[in-house]
């Protein structure tokens, strides 16, 4: 408070300035964003101000102090001299079966790496990494920063949720954002995300940015402006940053759903599981190790991935982190074992229904986000934060895009317990599988794009 | 909140669609009004809709809706059958020297009206009708509305402050506009006044819309946009409603000030003071006697106006009302005699001091806002509301427009107390009077353009 008055400042002013497309210097953003620490700025008044922000945008200076304004509204972790260079993560926008992180944290923990991640939890049609990791019994999302330190020192790898601590300004923002109608907007998502990687004091961070019929941005383009926006104001605040542009309709992998996405993950650490699972775990950690320095070249980086994912050495990680977080050792053990039935430990849903093809010819598409949406009904997601969500809901693709089918060949497994799978529900996933000729079916790789740090 | 509930109103949504330049439905207006009444609108969300509503307008059925569902969000006083017709308002978007609603109401009473007038305070560099009254001793702004309704029975004029009763949503819209930079917004501006205006239970209004350097708006196509967006409303709501465009360069008449105008407005009454100040009072009140079918063409509303200003009935039912409101009957009568000093019942400030011409020449302009601005700083205005102001600060003109003047000769008496009259503000206050060639000199009426009802 009494800074903003030192200098002067004058929230309508500031307000004013936005609203007719002015920009705000640094130190308007830095009293903007005391003033939603301190709660000097009257709701009402961030209100107006987040939907001028939206209306008009932001210059990339602007995005860069509200980015590092927010970072320091609260701790900024800082690690030990001999990590420099070694602290990274990954970041991405959200879609349907993406369990990259858990495989990845590992993996790149195998690679000598220290990987500080910090999740978030599920909210409207994307599933969250902490929810994921919550459906396996003992798993504790919640850990202190000493507790952190600990793990990476020991491990290399966790992942943990926000604490309480660290930028407290992306809270009050990102409801008040929620409640505005003022989410999409470039400068305050990059602000959001970026100040919080920020906090994790990390070296180098890859994003990925997602477009397609089950991503937010739906477009390759507009993807692209959000991954540039980021990637300038991650490298302006010190962070190596870079992204890939990934392709988001169909869901990643075959299953979606807390607990399934679990198994599918400790697939994919045992050198199996599915192919586009893989490719996104090796190019975005390669390029991660890349960017760092870890490694010569993209190529050398994704070949490091791969080879932690087939011998085993992301795999002996990802069972440390489980152990390290609070899963009892002979669980961590069992999941981690070659020939392991995981719903020995993870709670299967007690009914199970397939679909089946309604007519002959090749699987050219997968709604990714029907299925989203049906599973949310089903109770695998949350309408509001703060929700109960049942892990077990979840869907298993039995055909893969390209597929040759046959009419009344079963093409999708869903798990449920209650509600029921109702007739509604059933024919809103029929029409999620897209059966057409070979010829319309042209695959295409996860990754579309690198955007390098500039 | 239930019925919010029971149609399913969604506050994100709603400020979605204004924040893309959608349309809001009746009842989506009506469920953020209600929202801002209960307190159901997060504050937040009311800023961000205010801003958006800034950014993207209103069409015209928006604007009723907003106006009406404002005035509906408290009390709508009613008036006796036998009045129908009878009862009208002006309202003026405020200028320097803008005593006209003084002499106005009561030459409305005297012509049969009904005037139960819903007055300002002023706050920046517009004065406010209220203060002025206060400056009369015993003077009372605050009335029940069953008193209202008895001196309108009794006298036919009162001038009054806002009730709590009145419009409280636009008590809450107000104050967060203030805060956010979103006060010059025609659908809000619009739905702000006439909603006070319809709580009124008019028949007829006039609205004194002014442009110039002393106005809101600048200029006269801005101010012209005002008025069509207020005539259309007005008329929409079943209220006849006419505007005038006037002009807001030079103060209106020789008086700035509370007191001072008081002393001006008791002459227009008496038949004399300026020029300027008589012909707003007459346009403005003919045009009503016209509009409200009172007087068969606006010329014969105008020979009514000048009637009861020359007569004296307008006199007399200023006198009632002073007494009707509080003032004691002697001070009342005094003020409204003929050859009154009418210092002996108002406080005169302590100081007087003359400012000269500079040069020869003529006036060719004054600026009222360099005027009012130093009045402001000399305590005759408040910054927030709520501040105690001092009434007797004033400035007399003592030139008139077009006027020869000689280097040396007085053109501004400036009264006040205390802070005194420094070096800054004496040369602010010179650099006020403009002095030219008689041939760059044009006199303009008040009164530019009537825009009719619609």
């Amino acid at each position: 408070m009494s800074e903003e008055e030192e200098y002067g400042f004058n929230f309508p002013e500031l307000i004013r300035c936005k609203r007719d497309g002015g920009q705000l210097s640094k130190q308007d953003i830095r009293a903007l964003v005391r003033g939603v620490s301190s709660g000097s700025i009257q709701e009402g008044q961030l209100g107006a101000m987040l939907m001028a922000i939206w209306q008009k945008g932001m210059a990339a200076e602007e995005t860069v102090a509200l980015t590092e304004e927010m970072m320091h509204s609260g701790e900024v972790l800082r690690w030990p001299k001999a990590w420099e260079g070694l602290v990274v993560d990954k970041h991405s926008t959200g879609g349907v079966g993406d369990k990259v992180s858990l495989p990845l944290a590992p993996a790149l923990a195998a690679c000598g790496c220290k990987v500080p991640m910090i999740s978030g939890r599920g909210l409207a049609h994307t599933g969250g990494t902490l929810d994921k990791l919550e459906s396996i019994p003992g798993f504790s999302v919640s850990q202190p920063v000493e507790k952190i330190r600990e793990i990476l020192v020991d491990v290399g790898c966790c992942i943990v949720g926000q604490t309480e601590t660290l930028v407290p300004a992306d809270r009050v923002m990102y409801a008040l954002r929620d409640a505005t109608s003022t989410v999409d907007s470039l400068p305050l998502i990059t602000g959001s995300i970026l100040s919080k990687k920020g906090a994790e004091g990390l070296n180098a961070l890859v994003l990925d940015v997602k477009f397609g019929k089950a991503a937010l941005y739906k477009d390759l383009s507009s993807a692209r402006q959000l991954a540039q926006s980021m990637v300038t104001v991650g490298n302006s605040m010190g962070i190596r940053t870079g992204a890939v542009l990934s392709r988001m309709d169909a869901p990643i992998g075959r299953m979606v759903g807390n607990t399934l996405e679990v198994c599918e993950a400790l697939d994919c650490l045992k050198g199996c599981g599915p192919d586009d699972l893989r490719e996104l775990v090796i190019s975005l950690g390669g390029y991660l190790l890349w960017m760092s320095g870890r490694a010569a070249s993209l190529a050398h980086g994704q070949e490091a991935l791969a080879e932690v994912l087939s011998n085993g050495a992301a795999l002996q990680k990802f069972q440390a982190m489980l152990q390290a977080q609070g899963v009892p050792a002979h669980v961590a053990q069992s999941l981690c074992s070659a020939q392991c039935d995981y719903f020995l430990h993870l709670r299967p849903a007690e009914h199970k229904t397939e679909l089946t093809a309604q007519s002959d010819g090749t699987v050219v598409d997968v709604d990714g986000m029907v299925l989203a949406e049906v599973l949310h009904k089903l109770g695998a997601g949350r309408t509001k934060a703060g929700e109960p969500i049942n892990y077990s809901v979840g869907a298993e693709l039995l055909v893969t895009l390209g597929q040759k089918v046959k009419k009344g060949e079963p093409w999708l497994r869903i798990h449920y317990d209650w509600p029921a799978l109702d007739a509604q529900l059933h024919s809103d996933l029929q029409a999620a599988v897209l059966i057409g000729t070979a010829d319309s079916y042209h695959a295409n790789p996860r990754v579309a794009e690198f955007i390098l740090p500039q």
